[in-house]
Parts: C-alpha cells; structure tokens; sequence
C-alpha cells in the first residue's frame, strides 16, 4: 500500500426531507449571502427550490440565483457566475442538482477567489481556496457531492477537463434520495453506470496487496447489481435510491481508492465523447468500459479474473484464468445493457470516421498533452484508435 | 434504510514515518500547548517519543508529558489529565498509542473545558465540547482515531462506561502500520477480534434493506480473514499491518454503520468482563460474541446465513438456513482459534460463580441502568446469565 492523506470533512445529511435543513447548514458553516446555483426545469417544478428559499428565509439568509447548468456544465456560465458571486458579495454557493450543478459551483466557487483566469485550475493548477460550497443532491451518480473534484466544459474547442482539490470538498451535503425518485429511468441507469465506473478505475491498480480497498470496492459493485435493476423496474422504490445514492458518495469520496494508483483511462476516454457529441457521460462509460477493460486486461489477468469471481458469480478457470476475465467483462456488458445502456459507438451518436481525431484529443488535448493516456497501463494514440474501435 | 447525519472530518496520513509530520499538523488544527499522552514503555524504547517531540520542536511547539494510561484506561488518570491541562493551559491533546490512549486523551480534552465532573459524559451526557485532539496510533483495533466514541473505567466498582459526541473526533490521525509491528501476536490478534466485533456489531441490524452497508461490512470482514493469519504468522508483514489498520479505521468510523439500527450487545457483555478480570477487551469478545450470536440467532436467522454464505464460505442449505446460520458462527469461532484467542470463559479467568452478578452490572449497572440490555434483540438478566453460561 503507498502512503497517503485522507481528508473528507463534508458533513452528510440523509434522508426523507432533509432538503429542510439546509438553511441551518448554510448558517452552521458561515453562509450569510448565497448563490443558489441549479439546472432549470425540475428543480422548480418539483417545488424542490421553493422549499430551499423557505428553508435559508427562515434563517434570515439572503439570497440569489443563477440556474441554466447543463449536463457537461460549461465555462460560459462558470464565467458569469463569477462576475455575479463578486458583484453581490456572495459568501457561500448551494448547489440544487446533480454532478454538473455541483461541479459548475465548485468553478464558480474557486474562480470567485481567485486573481486569474478559473480554467487555469482545470490545466493542472490545484484548487488551495474556494468560496464554502453546500449541496443539495437530485441524482446520485457522479460522486461531487462528497469529493474534490470537479468536471468542466471549454466551450471553444469543447475540451472537457477535471480540477482537484481540497477547498473543492463540499461544506455539506444533503442527500433525500426521495428526490431522485422522478427521474428517468435512462438517467438512473446513467447515474448507476457512473457509479460503477468510479469503482472500477479504483479497482484496476498495479499496487499489490490491497486487500481492504478491493473487498470495499467489490461489495460497493455487487450492491449497484442488486439495486440496479429494483430500482428500473419500480423508480419509487425508495430503499434502493437509498442505497445507490450512498453508495455514489462512497464510491466516489476515496475511502475504498486510497493508497493504490487508480486508473481513469475510460473516464479519459469518454469525455472525448461526451464533448464531442454530448452524450450523457454514463451511457459513454456504458460504451467505453468494456472496450477498454478488454484492450487492457492483459496488463493483470487475475485482476479481472478476482472481480469476475468475486462480484460477478463466475466460475474460476484455473487453467485459463483470461476466460474468467473475459466472462467478467462480458457480464458487465449484459449487466449494462439489462439497464438499458447502449453498448456501441453508434447508438452514441459518435462516428467512425472521427475516431482518429479524438484519439489525438484524447492523447495531446488542446496541444498540452504528452501524447499518452495514463493509466492502468500506458496508451498511446494508435492504442486509444483500436480501442474506440472496439466499441463500433 | 433510516435518515441519518455522517460527519467525519479527522485528517489521515497514512503510511511510513508519518509520525514524523505531527508537529505541522498540531500546527495545522491550532494547537500551542499540547500535551503528550501515552501508556508507558513501548513508546519510549521504540524511539517513537523521542520522534515525535522532535516534530513538535522544529515547529516551536511546546508541550508537557502525561504517561502512564493502562489498558481498560481508568478515570483516575483522567482527573489528573484534566489538572493538568488546567494548570498549564493546554490547548491541544496528542495521544500517542492504542485505543486506550486515545480513549484518555478524549475524556481529559472534553473535562478539562467542562465545568462539571467529566464521568457525567460517561453517564449520557453529549460531549459538545473539547479540546482538539490528534493521534499517532500504535494499535490497529478500538478505531478511536476515527470514532467519536471514548470507553473509560470508574475505578470505583470498575465500571465502564462510554462517551461519544462530535467533539471527540479527532481532528487529524497518523496511521503508521510499521508502528505496529513489534506488536506481540496476541494483542494484534486481540485487535483483529475487536475490528470484527466493530462490524459483526453493525451488521446485525433490524433495519432492512441495507445493502450497501451489508456489503461494506462483509468485505472488511472478508479481509481481516485474509489479513489474520498473514500478519499472526509473520509479524513484520507491512502490507498486511497496513491493511488491518485502514480496515481498524473504516470499521469504526460508521461510514458502513449509517442508517441502521446496530446491536453492541457484545461489547456490552465484553464490557463486564475486561472491568472485572482486566482481561484484554478483544479477548474478551472472542469469548462473547460465539455466544451471543447463537443466542440470538432466531431474532434474524436469514441475516447470519447470509453473512455466513457471502463471507465464511458456508454453502447455503436452502431447505435449513438456520444450519448455515450456525455453521457461520463456528467458522468464526475457528477462527478467532486460529489466530490465538480464548473461546471460553475459564481462558479469560472468569468464574461460573460471577454470572449472576456480571449479568446484573450488565442489566443494571450501578443502578442507573433500566434492568435490559437493548441491542439486535431486548435481553433480560436471565437472557444475559444463559449467554454467559454458553461461554463456560
């Protein structure tokens, strides 16, 4: 195991409700102006922001609000939110929403503090300071309510890229999995997908001997197999929102991640797609997963033969440990399909022809890139085409 | 799964020579003045001490020493902790050791800034206030430098009692697991027992539809079996030290507790025992859980088939689950066997004659408490007199 630091002091409120609490934990961490930050339709219809501001009125916190987050959230709006946090004096931004809201806050949050161009942190830059960020959680799958991280689009260019860092680690976090219970059963099954992805690029290390984060992250991976489908079959069905939505966080906060290398090569990969084509980023990692799990896998056989036997229920070979790793993946696929996830290029919208040129986005960004993808093993561009060609 | 609030904000550095970043830490979480607390020798001859006062003094922080913590740590060191701390105007605790240590250090940090006695803490009261507290931990077991619980024993009429609020999280934890090594096998075994007991204790639950923390659980579990016997059998084994330790934290720290009801009837019957005979407390759970598992086996049978299936290895007998259900609690048995612990009440030197008394202490504590132990099921004295007969 390599030595590491563990910090995640994000305060979780969870339940039925809980959204009624925020205006006493934006006043417990110091919020007297706040950004309510959100998408647009759902958060309003629901009536979800009107119990919001009831919520931050009865602490006599004041407020305003910025909404038009879209999925891959993009600069455009991050800008305007900075423009808006400085001229209002905000002090503390609430995020209503899933992994975009929260991760166009943490933008907003960071850029508001800071003399430079924001998008400098999402070249490489660490995020040290940032405005207190709360969240209130309406899909569980990207993980942003308990993590430091955040996902941003450039608009010019479409380049999507991360940023990290601790001042990005939410204040608090509320999670009513009750809310989730009207979305679509295509984003649930996105969110779960999501989910999966994040353990999964955990789980494929070269660090040996980490025996408690593998069994962590493998029990996290069996449970989404259980409430994956209870929860398509019947959206209201409230204890396995409950779960997948806790499950989201531990899977995402790097308690079951820490002290191992991880991998990201699929999260790396089908951002290309989501920025080219926007597509939902989890039925892209629907996409992507296999493929690169089975481009990758000779790296470490049994490692693929371990999760296959642990969590998918398949038989050992012994004698050929890569039919085992092999039925593993394939029993991913099955799985995602079963959840209604495509599984090709196309039913993406992606396009043959343009593979060459993702993979060199993929491998060298807007010119910044090193020319490889790493990972659990090294790729370079010629890797990146054959395995976008293993999704056609 | 029920609502519930996680707050747990201890900073973690992990892996080899952190101890050697104590002193910035204590700086980083505020403190001035701090005090040392420890047991006794193997801190000093290891050099660990003498480490960690010299981290302190590159950073130009003062402090006093305070040894001299026993294991069942007694609240008359307590009381000379808390004068201590008074008299030199401690701000900040440092507890260098196991849980029993730590366990101290949060009973002085919480009584040296309250007006009243500190036992009151150990008779109910929330502690909502103390003094910060950091650890460098020297035993993988109690996960009390990630809890915000602390067991104390009133010398008078050995009771022990435990506190627990927010306050006693500590803020930051240095995880060493070379630390551990010169640990003789028992207490490493001792430790491994209570790790178990921490998550036996959270498994068995009356809330349904637990799944994510079900697996969770099981998985840790799963890798102290793996762990147990690679570290009894080769004591310098840093990767498997490592492993106990990361496991000993997340056991305890509730992330995998959360939204359940939790039973803690063992470690309520443990408790009689390690006060009485001052055997060591994982020691005293491999005597008592066996027993009350079997005993209260028919409250959920299912529940210990399952645990028995997914992480012993037991073959479900469809057509009698509750066979599987006791075929799993004999593989823990065998178990905690392999790797040295007691299994009967005789190997702890407690006596058939005391079970009438040990059981009412356990009932009726010094007569505060409401004559039942409350926990997976409601047991009356009777109950807890046939559970400690079933260790004989």
């Amino acid at each position: 195991m390599n030595n590491f630091t563990f910090y995640a002091p994000t305060y979780f409120a969870f339940g039925k409700e809980t959204e009624n609490e925020c205006g006493k934990l934006v006043k417990r961490f110091g919020g007297t102006k706040v950004l309510i930050h959100y998408g647009g339709g759902s958060v309003v219809r629901s009536g979800l922001l009107e119990r919001v501001k009831t919520s931050l009125k009865e602490e006599s916190i004041s407020f305003i609000e910025l909404s038009g987050v879209m999925p891959n959230p993009r600069d455009g709006l991050v800008y305007e939110g900075i423009d808006l946090c400085r001229k209002e004096n905000v002090d503390f931004i609430l995020a209503v929403g899933g992994g975009s809201t929260i991760d166009s806050a943490k933008a907003i949050a960071a850029g508001t503090v800071y003399d430079g161009d924001f998008w400098d942190f999402y070249e490489g830059k660490p995020v040290t300071e940032a405005l207190p960020i709360g969240t209130i959680l309406t899909i569980a799958a990207a993980g942003s309510e308990g993590s430091p991280d955040s996902v941003i689009t450039k608009e010019k260019g479409m380049l999507k890229r991360g940023a990290s860092g601790e001042a990005y680690r939410p204040k608090f976090s509320i999670l009513n999995p009750a809310l989730t219970q009207t979305l679509p059963a295509y984003q649930t099954a996105c969110g779960i997908t999501d989910i999966i992805a994040h353990l999964y690029e955990r789980y494929l290390t070269n660090t040996t001997e980490v025996e408690v984060t593998d069994r962590l992250i493998e029990g996290l991976i069996a449970s989404m197999i259980h409430e994956g489908p209870r929860v398509i079959e019947n959206p209201d069905n409230y204890e396995a929102r409950a779960n997948i939505m806790w499950a989201g966080m531990v899977a995402h906060n790097n308690i079951c991640g820490v002290g191992r290398s991880q991998d990201w090569t699929s999260h790396n990969l089908e951002h290309e797609l989501s920025a080219e084509y926007d597509c939902a980023h989890g039925a892209g990692l629907a996409v992507v997963m296999p493929a690169v799990f089975t481009y990758t896998m000779k790296q470490d056989v049994m490692r693929f033969a371990q999760i296959a036997s642990r969590v998918w229920g398949c038989q050992m070979d012994f004698y050929h440990p890569e039919k085992t790793a092999l039925e593993g993946i394939e029993r991913l696929r099955c799985f995602l399909a079963s959840i209604g996830m495509p599984l090709t290029f196309e039913e993406l919208g992606a396009k043959e022809q343009d593979i060459e040129k993702l993979a060199h986005t993929a491998c060298y960004g807007d010119g910044s890139g090193s020319g490889k993808v790493y990972g659990f093993t090294t790729l370079e561009q010629t890797d990146v085409e054959n395995i976008y060609r293993l999704m056609l």
